[in-house]
């Protein structure tokens, strides 16, 4: 990894599965790094739960050490229960993320579909199928995996974006400052 | 704190304010040690007001090191977005303490109410007033920070039961096993 390559870990949060994939971004280059499933048990406690997000997001950081963190915004279910409980997986998610220092992007899944397919309304198997193609990918990985690499992705090609309009402007980011 | 002292944080999650009360607890004796609330901006960004939760946590159990946690369980709310929010902030409280290797227990409403008031429907102040009578309080502590206490009574209380109803029966729990 050089010094201009970053590398971003996305997160899909999910109430039994989150999903998570890393990639290296330089320019407009972008590498597979790595991507999976971190699973928990419905029938265990919700503590227990949340520990395994967590611990698996912790030595997530530790063996990969991402520079940004991606999660994509959940929808809010009609059932007030199962919203509760998504909504504490993608809390837990979050602490274990900014609690390892790392900056936090959110990006909805209507942004994640745009930017990876192109359009808000596409399935499952479209964000799988050009997250493969994207990244150059031997096999597909499994869908929740393919949503952590498409929300890593979409960070990726809007900070891009951004990039290049603010150097169509004469502009760019240096130390974290926009500089002519 | 002597060795048979259990020192008990209870925190009550919220999406704004996440109250917080620390009690020590020797066989029928309980004495307060601290308590408050730790507010977050509803105008900040997700993941910085789930950073505020993190930080105060971990500070608060730096500072006081509490050797066992209760949280109360939180309502479910007919607004699913300010469901998904309180969601979010309970997680990541329930992450910053699991992250701690603090075990955790968790508590509803009823049952918090039912060990502290003696009634499951008891108004926020009754839950106040008996929290500054079992703690032997000079003032009356905020909603929130006496709702962290109360959960933290409620965890005492609980296995006060349990441990004096074991004695009964010519048992009791050594070493995390029973006994007789």
């Amino acid at each position: 990894m050089n010094r201009k390559t970053q590398r971003i870990l996305g997160i899909d949060p999910g109430s039994r599965i989150t999903g998570f994939g890393i990639i290296d971004v330089c320019g407009r280059d972008y590498q597979y790094v790595a991507s999976g499933c971190i699973k928990t048990i419905p029938a265990d406690e919700l503590a227990g739960r949340i520990g395994v997000i967590c611990e698996n997001i912790r030595e997530i950081i530790e063996l990969y050490r991402p520079n940004q963190a991606a999660v994509e915004q959940v929808f809010v279910n009609v059932n007030p229960a199962a919203t509760l409980m998504l909504g504490q997986a993608r809390g837990a998610a979050l602490a274990a993320l900014v609690m390892r220092g790392l900056p936090v992007y959110e990006y909805t899944a209507l942004q994640v579909k745009q930017a990876v397919v192109g359009k808000g309304k596409a399935a499952k198997e479209q964000v799988q199928h050009m997250v493969v193609q994207m990244l150059g990918l031997s096999g597909t990985p499994q869908a929740d995996a393919a949503d952590g690499l498409a929300v890593a992705l979409t960070h990726a090609l809007r900070n891009h974006s951004l990039a290049y309009k603010l150097n169509a402007d004469g502009m760019q980011i240096k130390g974290g400052r926009f500089q002519r």
